[in-house]
């Protein structure tokens, strides 16, 4: 097994605070995330102070940092809700990023041992990604692991994996719909596993628990998509399934690979999906159309960066949807273009 | 979690004999197979008569048989070695084929029950496959799981699944070149999961463990690639895999799904790597031929069902690989033509 190491300072932990009392939270993942700095970033509707325990390197930044840095306009577009967490993407400085919801503590593997989720990320983007031919015992580059016979050799090298998306217990991260439905139901399923999602396969990326390789993927990652009412929870959201479809397209394109599997999470209860079922579905509807879209795009050859991957994303949204009335997805295309001119400059992290 | 079930008469287990004594290997798996109806393909080149002990529905099928159904020559391009199982896939007259290489046992899953390989394989092919979408927490179909948030609605149906390929234990299937580099390695993870390959990726099939829909796919997984000296043991074989790369582009074409994961059996030593490492490497060279030619293809919309898509897979080939002179692929193309002609006639199992 081919041995692959992240140094700590070249990691930032991103947290989006939705919730002000990150006490429990932060006390839980300490094991994990107390050698490593960490990015709070308060929503900017939340009114009440954080409260952060001590021991940690922490930097938080609010709603008035934000404001002068981007814009109050710019703010409330792209960084509300869920969405605040970007904001601690873009000004980050370092080359991986690690990002975990607040409603999530430390998951047991199935032999009951604490689970390092931020160990197995940075494990997951340090070692190579095989998009281009499925190896049948998922990630070869896990211990004890290989590539099976049949797998051509002159892929075994892979490419760079530049998003990790770890997987969640007890409530899995199912939309409102199927969680009204099966209101008992709970993820109870330990799959000890991490694999490459082949190139041209789409999916469905969940924030809730990802790594990702900053210094190439940051720029796909794209928190503009915005339903009417988005809401705090996170069946009533989009903005990151939207943004996993963008990320996969401009790693398809540029020959990075996206992993999902280990680590997992345990999701802890928020939320009442009967009562979001009505936000739910116009995000549904939304899929719908943009599937298609996606499946059927081609990045020009001269889109060589994630900055220019979206920019040219932009174009072929408003080119398919332009004409479209009040149109969600020409919105998101305008603002994937002013999330590219903020990733141009050089942001000051405003509490530095 | 929806039902799916699958008649006991609709299914034949078909097992390749490479080795006369198969009393301990059916007596493992009697509690699995006893149910069922088997077809025993004996090796044509294995001398010695077949031992199989009592308590089965047996049916055996050995050369003469062959010869007589097909004639020496076809026999020996088609059925010689591992090969001789596809004998079965034609003579059975049965909807699914479960196929499990006689040096395997029943495995044990992660909480050290004993699978039963042959159900977890019809749950398989009867629950559909989601291959134009990939579903982060696996196979929605499976207890306990469900689409995530997300996944598009009109694409939860999803499409036939003709094709589940089950794991190993143990030993691995690695190639000769894997297994002489690391001759203790040993696959110990039991991943909890069976998941659909998206659409238009290629894999590795291995035929140790495999069940498909044979009214579906039967004439797609095609025996005829032979390397020079093609073995005795599994990492001498091209046959599954380049069979597989057949299944796979047919399925696609067809809008069937194949799955991967579930169920394990656990693998017996067999063979020397070391020795086997110059046949293999013939193996490799054509996978890296073989590879590009597959992503390449586009299959005609005229063609609708696995005979008409394997002839023209064969007419592609020749356009490719015509001009080589003593090209195994070539042969191959040959091979399939024949192989579509022996599906199109009705095949009257000698042995009835």
């Amino acid at each position: 097994m081919a041995q692959f190491s992240i140094k700590d300072n070249d990691v930032d932990i991103v947290i989006g605070a939705l919730q002000s009392d990150l006490t429990s939270f932060m006390n839980a993942w300490k094991p994990m995330f107390s050698r490593y700095h960490l990015i709070i970033v308060k929503d900017p509707e939340l009114k009440e102070d954080l409260k952060i325990p001590d021991g940690f390197d922490a930097q938080i930044f609010t709603k008035a940092d934000m404001d002068k840095a981007v814009g109050p306009s710019l703010t409330s577009q792209l960084f509300s809700g869920y969405s605040c967490r970007y904001y601690g993407y873009l000004v980050s400085n370092k080359k991986y990023v690690i990002s975990i919801d607040d409603d999530c503590i430390p998951a047991k593997d199935d032999k009951g041992f604490q689970v390092d989720a931020v160990a197995q990320h940075l494990f997951n983007l340090a070692a190579p990604a095989t998009p281009l031919f499925f190896n049948t015992l998922y990630d070869p580059f896990c211990k004890g692991a290989d590539f099976v016979r049949g797998y051509p050799f002159s892929m075994r090298e892979g490419v760079p994996c530049a998003l990790s998306c770890g997987l969640w217990l007890n409530l899995a991260d199912l939309d409102a719909p199927t969680q009204a439905l099966k209101p008992e139901q709970r993820n109870t399923r330990y799959v000890d596993a991490v694999l490459t999602v082949p190139n041209k396969a789409l999916m469905p990326l969940s924030g809730i628990n990802i790594g990702f390789n900053r210094e190439l993927l940051g720029p796909a990652l794209f928190p503009g998509l915005k339903l009417t009412k988005e809401g705090k929870v996170r069946w009533e959201t989009m903005e990151d399934v939207f943004s996993g479809m963008c990320a996969k397209v401009v790693c398809d394109h540029l020959k990075l690979g996206v992993k999902t599997g280990l680590p997992y999470v345990w999701r802890e209860e928020r939320g009442d999906a009967v009562q979001s079922l009505k936000k739910d579905w116009e995000g549904m509807k939304l899929m719908e159309d943009a599937i298609p879209f996606f499946e059927s795009i081609k990045l020009p050859a001269e889109a060589v960066n994630a900055k220019e991957c979206m920019l040219e994303l932009a174009k072929l949204v408003k080119e398919r949807f332009g004409a479209e009335k009040n149109s969600v997805l020409t919105q998101a295309a305008d603002g994937m273009i002013e999330w590219v001119k903020l990733w141009k400059k050089v942001v000051v992290p405003a509490s530095n």
